[in-house]
């Protein structure tokens, strides 16, 4: 179990130049088994039919999600790699700030489980439930 | 069943100012059933731990499909939207060109479902196993 | 909206005969939104490997979110199909009792999703993290 | 990779007892890669709504996948255990034979991955899409 829990903004200096930064997703809190993040909605997110992007959304789930499981990598581990993911779709938004919580489910040697819950910040509506195990990688 | 499918070409505009256009997918062919895509990859398209973000090669894997809906709208319908999606990574590509294809498997009035499989070019690997659930919107 | 939920002892008597019998489960409480059931571990229920079987897991999780929708059906409906289902397994029991709530996360009225956790009553661990998307079936 | 992968015999002899013999499933072929078998549909295989119920279909494709893992098990292993699965549903139905063609579609050290299809045997349709990933365990 980690015992110091990075910090948001050790976090986000991660993100500049890679998907989080294209995205604009922005950690705002870690603790224990808990890690929440923001994106605010942009044209350029949305798809072609009009609505948020069904992997716009996967991109906030799974980099909250990512940015936990690197929180709360196990002793002498170096890293993690996401295995699978699973996103159901329940609404969508054209505008405003999403919001991200993820948490953690399970949290083993091998593998880490995260559920990640997307709301609509104005609305409070759910957006989407995301599921993913990441697999814990150690040093050959 | 679609008596004419889009064109590649004609998919390819509404790409531009969407995360199509931001992640630098290019629709490559349309045929009954199965429609391929590319992306080349893109320093801001992997994750903060080097390898590919899960959620770009989703946003390949769900365009592709997405697209591949739009060209298979049932008669009388106005639109879809994803509901659900699952996906396998099984390697990543740091560099390079990846490949999608995606097939329709279940083709109904109310939904579809489209699996679709990402490759690295060069390498000929699996990259991702994709599948989703499209919604089937009509007039109401 | 539901006006009057089915009660469990109602549910219940559409088991016998059908999977839920076969695999004994029971429904043990309906409320809004939520529905819980139990089903005892028999050597039957493993898997060859000696765990308990995934598809077990998935019987129980399956049973009380089908429940739960018949139980919360729109006005008008007839039925409904589970047209998806997802699960991560987190840990096993070779005897006992399970314990599964599943909750209703969207009640449209063209799909209901389902989230369930099955645990293990005697230690109150986790076994599976289950969803599924049910669809809503009305006359033609 | 496996010399000499076992014989469905050899196989089915695991199943009285478990939940593969409660649902009355058979191991048809093991070749290299791809593992088949088959399931009767009985009464109590059926959902309380009169289909069959998803998660027969999940304990016919899981069984099958499962039996293909053990066929396919690194050197070393000693065994393996199911971390998650999904599944599509796409038709139905109320008799006669279901069949299960379940292929490896990643046979790594840490996990494997299996897609599994089934089809009703006397109208060759699609019942269900399958996918699992199989944790490999190995001796302490």
């Amino acid at each position: 179990m980690p015992r110091q829990l990075a910090s948001p903004d050790e976090l986000n200096t991660w993100s500049p130049g890679t998907l989080p930064g294209l995205l604009g997703i922005r950690i705002m809190a870690v603790e224990e088994g808990r890690v929440t993040g923001e994106m605010p909605v942009r044209p350029d997110l949305l798809a072609p039919n009009g609505y948020l992007h069904a992997a716009s959304v996967v991109g906030l789930a799974d980099t909250v999600s990512g940015y936990g499981t690197r929180a709360h990598l196990p002793e002498g581990a170096r890293g993690f790699t996401t295995i699978e993911l699973k996103s159901n779709f329940l609404g969508t938004a054209l505008e405003g700030v999403l919001d991200c919580e993820a948490t953690l489910q399970h949290g083993g040697r091998t593998t880490q489980v995260w559920d990640a819950t997307v709301t609509d910040r104005a609305s409070g509506r759910t957006i989407a439930l995301f599921r993913c195990t990441q697999m814990i990688l150690y040093p050959r």
